[in-house]
């Protein structure tokens, strides 16, 4: 229900006899949250964001540069001021609530300029109880048809030295651990790059803040289309932010025609941190799906052929032949190394395995020619998306799978070689629907071609979304790796049902991997803007039990309890069991929680949280009355209570607790863990022991009388 | 025929005792032409050319240079010399002779560099006796896989201040008229730039060459494959080219993976200039067709519904709206401006002109949503190639058109927009089979999407070529607008008709038009790469005769009777019949001769020929004892001798002479012809009249006894 109403007289605030110097303020509903726009004296727009009496961002200037005209910067005056509000529910295709409240007020304020014609920009808030979202629209005018952005200069005005948990602002990757810092300290210097190198003060949103006076704030954007992710650059002597866009090839921003508008700036803001984590409002600014007919969407638990290859157990390619090219190769003809993971013998046991345990799908990474050098050639014919190495039977896996009621999940890695996979697209989805698949996992590792193009910049953007909207059309569900972090979209496109976008679990099997507070970051960063495909329930977390010489000190930074955990606290509709099957196999009576969670949800309780400590989660199934919980640490040991009053009244269910074992520890003693049952109410409190890097799992099912 | 035989030792010239300076000399079959290829003290490949005592060439240096690696510049020694002669003959699937000799002597040096862990690069010659070609090989070796090229500095070393017939080495267009100058005197800065402003003293090749003492020279290059095109700045002092190849979006020239080879940079040289026209060097170094079927490649002479909206009498768009999306927009609703060309009713006008005057087909630009705001807006949804306007009905044409025997030639224009007519194309050509289009002919105005890259870089090389495949994958043939200029791809691909990559005839209907002398230098430049559809055949010289007001002063800078020779020394396997049906209807008589011209020869003979001057050729079409002659000169009126020592002796033709009118001339009187029947045997002669930017065409066919 939208009531819109010209009341801008009434909630106007007259600061000054000046004209030139209007302010126009709102309150979000309940009126924790107040916004003031004003224009300076030089014509600029302005904002400030207030939560009770505290100033969330001080007066900060929005302004967007254009390419060869004069910008939308100053010299503007009010033309008009439109306010409404607006309260409505909605049901998200799959989600961790079953319905989700658009309650916000909403000020639209048209400014112009006199010296450019009569130029028009249109400033838009909505200003929620949980936040803010704001964006540039530039209306269809004379004056303005196709224009080019060269820069935005969004502030954020903060007004003290805010804790900040931060990554690079790399234009083509996410998968950074987080730095937590005064803002004061940010800075990217000593950082390796993954790809480019950011600039020293750059951040990445979804950026996360939290004031010594008790407020949690977080900044990203809400509905990324046909324009640049966002950075944030920090002034680390003032605490202000600005808007840094990802350039395209030419340096120039974003290519526009009227109308557009730009994605929503948001800030979610609340005393507490839980309050972050429940926030709706990015999915509210985000347009309802364009997907009419759902049903063949499904939130999914898979197996898949990949970890095995993290873990040096076998590999991606098919020989060590190398220096190849697509077309020329007879892949026939490749001597065999033996260590192919993707073979069809291997496929079916995975197949096997997810039949066996109920879990609706098998992924099957290194199945097409290409492997062989795929990797950082800046290679523009790489894949072609439908050729297998010899030893996979694509028609027999096809049977094999159908017969047991288990799906694959196909896999296009595009090597960021876009142009190629876009020209092949139409083949490559033709190829999965006659073959039985009906969800892809992509990925994008290296640099883009087109070359000079960013994985966050506008065109790469549109491919994202070109590709989610075209599987769309094929019935294809997709979790894309390497993309742009997401803004929400999948509101839209529900068939987009996660993103890596982050730094996942596959850190933990290189390197220094993810150290332990990493999973209590990331739901207040990366997970703002939609599910992450992390890819939990590694059971074998001292990696050297699958490959002594190769893996040796390596391990997974949790304990075995926190990897079951990891499926509650962070939420996604695909989830992953990671692990081999022989690991599960090993350990059935914890991996009965992985067969048990669900991964769609009717409703979601923050029960605590605070970002870099510590985070406790409880869901409710989707359509029936069970409840897991996950409750997860750093690196610090600690006891969670937790108070059941989620339960439903009057219902008594049996609590299955996995948790760490007596003497467990992420480092000494990963693999540790003791399951108990016990028999609660919604009056009940448990008190969960975490240990160092550890956590733990709970189901609450009816007692069956 | 290969005769591969290690003849270095008895070939080898040594010049000094010095183990680095090796010289190998290599003779043309006919020893006409002398190659030397040495290697500098300091270890660089140069070569030089001379024909009889004369150089053509002198030492010049060859060397590839390498992105964030050294050179292939320097530091080389010779390991290995092979030598061999080639000799045989092929048939090309359409051309202007019925078979082509291939004969040539082959050096190929590698050389390596003992500081660079012995990277290893192959010089590869070929020396015909009509010119020479070379390349620059890199072999897959272990110190080189990928890599990037950052330049490449091939000189060709001019030994004087040759006279040249050029235009600016613009990197996105080829539309401009030559400018005839010394080196010397080589300066674009004056000229308007197309698309990008090119370096003062860079010009694009076929570029044309005139020495004083009598040689005529021609630097191209052939097979132009996974590289950009080579352009070539001029030094005005010293009289040296170098190679300027066109960057891509980040800077680099081209991204290769061993094994690979450069394009062959071409020098054609003669004693006379029809011997450059008669050379099929270009075509020998391309590579045989890889169409092993061709019979569904039909040359074919066309109308279309295109010169109407260049001479104003109708239009692309159909409505007057513009900042359209092309999503979004209803293009039903919109309101027509009347105007509009590709109409059902009148397209059906040129169906039926084309089946009653036997043309096999007719094109059909704007009939397609999009093109109310197409141009320079540098935005990536411009058309879908698929959705006709409301008043094209798709349906209703294929019937009429097969009905009546005639094709319809399908439009593609991109606006240079590649990544969404990528995306687009298999739609597209699926569109194309189920309506009976089997042609194509593409457009790419305006600055190309990815952006950043260029017409003629590397990138759209590619798009080029994988169009060509592409199509013929499904049978379509292609003439390709605003593509690279063409280097005898057609020989692989000969579904690729034609290119029309410089200023055709469309030119004289806006500002300047193009200057008489325009079609006399085209086949020394353009044309040595490939086919041109220049869209001969404007009987309308004068476009006032169209629409007075919006065409005042506008003419086509030729008379009539040159736009009929056009047909024959304008070589292309599609040639247009360019102008409105109703022009053609007016002259039916002059028509006759358009009518007639074949589009495919047996034999063709250059008969006279001075780039900038006047240009007589003879063909004979295909299969049958007809010849058809074409007389063209620049803005000077002059006679033409023509001897018919061609024609088959002992027959008698009846040769029907299409000249100018007695007091034509291309600016005050160019529409007057005069039509004579005479008949003749291989050993009558002509004597064509040729007005000022005039012309002759005669059509020679067997008197029926």
């Amino acid at each position: 229900m939208l009531t819109k109403n010209l009341i801008t007289a009434t909630i106007l605030l007259v600061v000054s006899g000046s004209t030139q110097v209007h302010a126009q303020i709102i309150h979000s509903p309940s009126r924790k949250l107040t916004l003031q726009f004003q224009l300076s004296q030089a014509g600029e727009p302005t904002y400030q964001l207030r939560y009770g009496r505290k100033p969330v961002v001080l007066p900060s200037r929005l302004a967007v540069l254009l390419q060869d005209q004069p910008g939308f910067d100053k010299g503007f005056t009010v033309a008009k001021v439109d306010s409404s509000s607006h309260d409505d529910t909605w049901a998200p295709v799959w989600g961790e609530v079953k319905q989700i409240r658009n309650h916000y007020q909403e000020l639209a304020v048209t400014v112009q300029q006199a010296a450019e014609q009569n130029r028009r920009l249109v400033l838009r808030f909505r200003l929620f109880d949980d936040g803010l979202g704001f964006r540039y629209e530039f209306p269809e005018q004379d004056k303005l048809k196709y224009f080019t952005v060269s820069d935005e200069q969004t502030e954020f005005n903060l007004p003290a030295n805010h804790k900040t948990f931060w990554i690079p602002g790399d234009y083509d990757s996410n998968e950074y651990t987080y730095s937590t810092t005064r803002l004061s300290a940010v800075n990217t210097t000593p950082i390796t790059p993954i790809e480019k190198r950011a600039a020293p003060n750059r951040v990445q949103t979804p950026l996360m803040l939290k004031s010594d006076d008790g407020l949690y704030i977080n900044i990203h954007e809400a509905a990324l289309v046909n324009y640049p992710a966002m950075m944030l650059n920090v002034n680390t002597q003032t605490f202000g932010l600005s808007s840094q866009l990802v350039p395209g090839a030419t340096g120039a921003k974003a290519y526009l025609q009227t109308p557009e508008h730009t994605p929503w700036r948001t800030i979610v803001v609340a005393d507490n941190a839980p309050a972050i984590l429940a926030s709706k409002l990015i999915l509210n600014l985000n347009e309802p799906s364009k997907i009419a007919e759902t049903g063949w969407i499904q939130p999914q638990k898979f197996v898949g052929v990949w970890w095995e290859m993290h873990v040096n157990k076998s590999k991606w390619s098919y020989s060590d032949a190398s220096n190849l090219k697509l077309s020329g190769t007879d892949w026939a003809s490749l001597k065999p190394h033996g260590r192919h993971g993707a073979n069809t013998a291997n496929v079916k046991r995975y197949i096997d395995f997810a039949a066996k345990h109920g879990l609706q799908s098998v992924l099957v990474e290194g199945w097409n020619v290409g492997w062989e050098d795929w990797y950082r050639n800046w290679k523009e014919e790489v894949f072609d998306f439908v050729t297998p190495y010899p030893d996979f039977d694509v028609e027999e896996l096809h049977r094999y799978a159908a017969a047991k009621n288990v799906k694959l999940i196909m896999h296009h890695e595009t090597s960021a070689s876009v142009t190629n996979y876009e020209r092949r697209m139409g083949a490559a989805y033709r190829f999965m629907k006659e073959h039985g698949y009906d969800a892809v996992k992509t990925g994008y590792v290296g640099l883009i071609i087109p070359r000079g193009e960013h994985h966050d910049g506008q065109w790469m953007v549109n491919h994202f979304n070109h590709a989610a909207e075209k599987m769309a059309e094929n019935r294809i569900m997709v979790d894309m790796h390497e993309s742009v972090r997401p803004t929400g979209l999948h509101r839209t496109y529900p068939n987009w049902l996660a993103n890596e976008a982050a730094r996942g679990n596959e850190f933990n099997a290189w390197g220094t991997g993810n150290p332990p507070e990493h999973e209590t970051i990331l739901p207040f960063t990366r997970l703002m803007g939609g599910p992450m495909d992390y890819t939990p329930g590694i059971f074998q977390i001292k990696l050297e039990g699958w490959n002594p010489a190769e893996n040796k000190g390596k391990q997974v930074h949790t304990t075995l309890a926190k990897q079951l955990a990891l499926y509650v606290t962070m939420y996604s509709p695909l989830q992953m069991a990671a692990d081999l099957p022989e690991a599960y196999e090993q350990r059935l009576d914890a991996f009965q929680f992985i067969k048990d969670v669900p991964v769609d949800w009717d409703d979601t309780h923050i029960l605590a949280a605070e970002p870099g400590d510590h985070l406790t989660i409880a869901r409710k199934a989707k359509g029936k009355d069970e409840w897991y919980l996950g409750s997860i640490t750093d690196e610090q040991a600690r006891q969670q209570p937790v108070q059941l009053d989620f339960l439903t009244p009057g219902t008594r269910y049996v609590a299955t607790i996995y948790a760490d074992g007596k003497r467990a520890d992420w480092e000494k003693n990963p693999m540790a863990y003791q399951i108990r049952k016990v028999t609660v109410t919604s009056k009940s409190a448990l008190k969960l022991q975490l240990a160092s890097g550890g956590g733990a799992a709970v189901s609450f099912k009816p007692v069956v009388r």
